[in-house]
């Protein structure tokens, strides 16, 4: 099997240079983090996630992008809790060794280590069907949560939705879109321009109406959205299915968070409103005043 | 797929009346520790692992077990860090929903998150070939390294060792033996008993001499042991393999660690002193004064 340490090493070193003052050590049985070193007011914010090959990413998949968005599907989830990430454990499950394929991928995470300042501090590396799991730790004075929208609060979106959907279903027929799929932006410009008046949020990873329906469900609210304010690329209108990967494609890894109405005007210029929270229960969809019907329509993840 | 959130939640229902104070929420994008509310001097570990069907554990093993045994294994790199455990992320990832399969594998899970006051504060599910990952993080006032070893440092073991690899290779043979391999049992007793003057630590996961080699690299030193000193189960030497299982069987799950000659009355009662660190390099195995050649005995898992 592959030597753990040499690949979390070299991994460590696209990274060199970074603050290590509070995260301590590699190579031993766990990592170590000094409570006492981190700032006052200060939480500690945790995310994990597993990615497996045939299902969230597929084996002829270039390295770069894989290792790329498995890590950045777990640093959306910082962004979701308005946390800026600092540390990261990796598990690698891999099926052979592959010296040009973990090349690719340490290009991809490394890509991504270095922007947000991340430090590898541990993990393991284990021989079977390929996957990938990551764990982020990050910090945050307020992280946010998917329970605390208030009835009258305004649904915000960053971005443009559906492009990650159009690009699964029509490969290669807009740049744009493949980016979107492929190398997905954690939106942490968009969460630190809105941490101080965000009330509820969470990423757009499984579809809009269902983690909208996360935010519903948790704030114990209805949500009432409008499908013609929602942003989209021009490309994706052309599809027959476009609403579907507006409402139910995954894989944006925008943000979808409530707001109070007079915070509106603090809006970053990449945000939409998009409706509004309200007393009682569910996702409803409106298309120019008229109702959806989700259930009929057949889109896939409602319910 | 399984609504992972539900999942995680009969898990925590199982450990309900537990201290939450610390950590919060699940059910989000992430989980939230307060790092104000740990107690001053002790630092975060962090341990994770990876354990994937067909591998580190077979289909037709019982859920309870395989559930048991993979917690357990991270536990144990909590006790090498003379760490204790607090909060467990849990990354599942299932070829199917087995109700039956899950309940067992809940109980195994249960019973180690009770036993050691663990507290399941998130993770993931997701659908792929059958593999489990837990990352524990726990509290230690001083965490301990495997560079920490000194030259004359007496060299110990906690339990026996060999059972688990005996029971592998002769399912059935011996029920201690048996439980070692599928239940072993995490060390927090020893780590406990020795955190005060223990140096370097370890838990002897990949098989003695690997182990004891991490150590001895990475405190640039030697470490020389005695067979006959090592304490075994008696149904073991009857096979002819005793002595690979002694040195490079893993998944015992004891405790290696070194200690200074002066502290060795402190040492609990299920504990051997086996051998010393002293300048040099590498781990010398003798066996009645005769120096076992670990190469040519074509030992697993050596060099």
């Amino acid at each position: 099997m592959i030597n753990e340490f040499e690949l979390i090493k070299q991994l460590q070193s696209l990274v060199q240079g970074l603050d290590q003052t509070v995260a301590l050590g590699i190579g031993d049985d766990a990592a170590v983090i000094d409570p006492q070193l981190i700032p006052a007011g200060q939480k500690i914010v945790i995310a994990t996630d597993t990615l497996v090959c045939g299902r969230h990413f597929l084996e002829q998949d270039k390295p770069e992008d894989i290792g790329y968005k498995a890590l950045a599907v777990n640093l959306s989830d910082m962004a979701a809790m308005c946390a800026q990430p600092k540390w990261l454990l990796m598990n690698l499950t891999l099926s052979d060794i592959d010296e040009q394929w973990l090349t690719g991928f340490k290009c991809g995470v490394g890509d991504l280590l270095k922007k947000y300042h991340v430090e590898l501090i541990g993990g393991d590396t284990t021989s079977g069907p390929l996957a990938i799991g990551f764990t982020v730790l990050g910090l945050s004075s307020q992280p946010k949560k998917r329970s605390d929208a208030q009835a009258g609060d305004l649904i915000v979106v960053s971005g443009e939705l559906g492009s990650a959907a159009f690009a699964l279903n029509n490969p290669g027929h807009n740049a744009d879109c493949d980016t979107q799929l492929k190398r997905p932006l954690p939106r942490f410009d968009v969460s630190e321009a809105v941490k101080d008046f965000a009330r509820a949020m969470i990423d757009v990873s499984d579809g809009l109406v269902a983690d909208l329906g996360h935010i519903s469900e948790a704030s114990e609210l209805g949500a009432t959205i409008h499908l013609e304010k929602i942003p989209v690329h021009a490309a994706i209108k052309n599809d027959p299915h476009w609403r579907n990967y507006v409402l139910a494609g995954g894989d944006d890894y925008q943000l979808c968070f409530t707001i109070c109405p007079k915070d509106v005007d603090k809006l970053p210029a990449d945000c939409a409103v998009i409706g509004h929270m309200e007393s009682g229960a569910g996702v409803h969809v409106y298309e120019n005043e008229q109702k959806l019907d989700l259930e009929q329509t057949g889109f896939d993840h409602f319910g």
